[in-house]
């Protein structure tokens, strides 16, 4: 019934052997795990906190955002974006944009707000694999590339030469026009939908969000020019500050850890998430996809300045 | 880069021929259409009107959600549902679960109001494929099932024998309990997030979502049990009528037509989303997936009776 599982998972795995694929060969799990039953047995090296200087607090009168930025993938954005929050740039801005089953994205339309002196950037779509570039690949087949997987908790894909962060649900993307080289990092969209995978490689993805999905999600919709923008500009919601984790007060940070996607506990993890072990499930569907995985976050104690 | 265009498609083809595959390989596009030249090129013949006997009128404070229920996939369920429509079951019930990136649900938690008398039920996970079964089959590789495609516009898969109602955004469920046969059509569900395709085939996805997606996917989240139920009853949002079509004045019926996948235009039209031919585009993705695909859906005149 399971093309995919029948054929694709072990010719990538013969192609494109990675770190995952080795762990799960080295040591199968003894039985099937449920997802709660793998989490329980994490230890805390299989936990990795993350990094406040690329931590982006997003906040709303509703709550908080918590985004994590990738300085390998697009480092030249990621700097522009941090240029850009130092310099408070979009306080006092708007998400002015919800397109259903798409993105919500902020910055500022009218162009009114003078920007930060930012270095002219190349669009950063994908970069060059490297051996100090992260990759754990997963083995099940995907349509859209030749091998996907996860790199800092994200989700990701790779040619034969190179890699690139994928739209899934959360992921952090820059706007831009029409011309490749025109995202500067000062729009910003996060994927709310299911995941527009068709963008891949037409635009820079710089991170992810980890916490307060929901606080995006569930905004209304925007009805103006078919791409869901607010008809009024009462109907934006504010930005109260979009500030660096660093630059923030220890005791106002939120300290969150993300699941090692290095640890074989992750690889356990998606095989819970692979095949269903709880007890509502008749029949496991024997493949996931990357952005069907959501990666496990918790929040921990803050550690102090 | 991308495996599933090298060679998945052509195997598809072969193995599982289906009309769509036909039309391709007889009329190919004189040359690449964007999908709004796609769509204007249509005809009346490429629309199908949806049928008030089998659609819903889902309506809530803020507006109206127009659901088409599947005879074909889920009949018995369907006809349960439509004795629950026709009792006014729902009624004064209300959505009470939204758990993001997942699912909307509607229903009695309690279990207070007595049900009208329902015939037990087989699961309707699946039905065996016949003759006068339509499905229109994409030739993209997917992973979860052997073939994808779309029947009644609803996104669908098969393997060698069976057919069923694939977890795409707007699919409409049947809320179960452990048992397989738990699930009676008076607790349904929408998909709101990520195509959650471990659900295929572990329950009756019995109708889509053709209107009003963006009235439920902006609910606030719950945050009760892990399932993103609402914490206190006041939160819940009430359901001020769900009724047929049928049922309602004409006047008042909101009058939908649907892009048949069994016509020219609606492969040029897929065409046009796995290949984007829009300006802003630098490359394409030879490729698309089922869940992807958003069949286009307009509303017309009522011709009342």
């Amino acid at each position: 019934m399971k093309r995919g599982a029948a054929t694709l998972p072990l010719a990538a795995g013969l192609l494109f052997l990675g770190p995952w694929s080795v762990l799960l060969a080295q040591t199968p799990p003894p039985k099937p795990l449920t997802s709660a039953e793998v989490l329980a047995a994490s230890t805390a090296a299989d936990w990795r906190a993350l990094d406040p200087a690329d931590t982006l607090y997003l906040d709303l009168a509703a709550g908080r955002v918590v985004i994590e930025l990738s300085r390998v993938h697009a480092p030249q954005h990621v700097a522009a974006i941090k240029t850009l929050a130092r310099a408070r740039y979009w306080d006092g801005l708007a998400i002015n944009r919800l397109q259903d089953n798409f993105v919500a994205q902020w910055g500022d339309p009218e162009n009114k707000k003078p920007l930060p002196k930012l270095a002219p950037m190349p669009p950063e779509f994908s970069r060059a694999i490297a051996p100090d570039v992260p990759f754990s690949a997963l083995p099940d087949a995907d349509g859209w590339a030749r091998q996907v997987g996860f790199t800092q908790g994200m989700a990701a894909a790779r040619s034969a030469t190179e890699q690139w962060l994928v739209h899934c649900y959360g992921a952090l993307g820059v706007g831009r026009d029409n011309e490749p080289e025109s995202g500067l990092g000062n729009e910003l969209y996060v994927v709310i939908g299911q995941s527009p995978r068709q963008l891949d490689g037409n635009v820079a993805v710089v991170g992810k969000v980890w916490r307060g999905m929901e606080l995006l999600a569930s905004l209304p919709r925007g009805t103006a020019g078919g791409l869901g923008l607010y008809e009024k500009v009462e109907q934006r919601v504010p930005i109260r500050s979009l500030r660096l984790a660093s630059d923030v007060p220890a005791a106002e940070r939120t300290t969150l850890e993300v699941l090692r996607e290095d640890r074989e506990v992750f690889a356990r993890f998606v095989e819970s998430r692979r095949n269903r072990r709880d007890g509502w499930y008749v029949k496991p569907a024997g493949h996931i996809d990357v952005c069907n995985i959501a990666v496990p976050v918790r929040e921990v104690a803050a550690s102090g300045p």
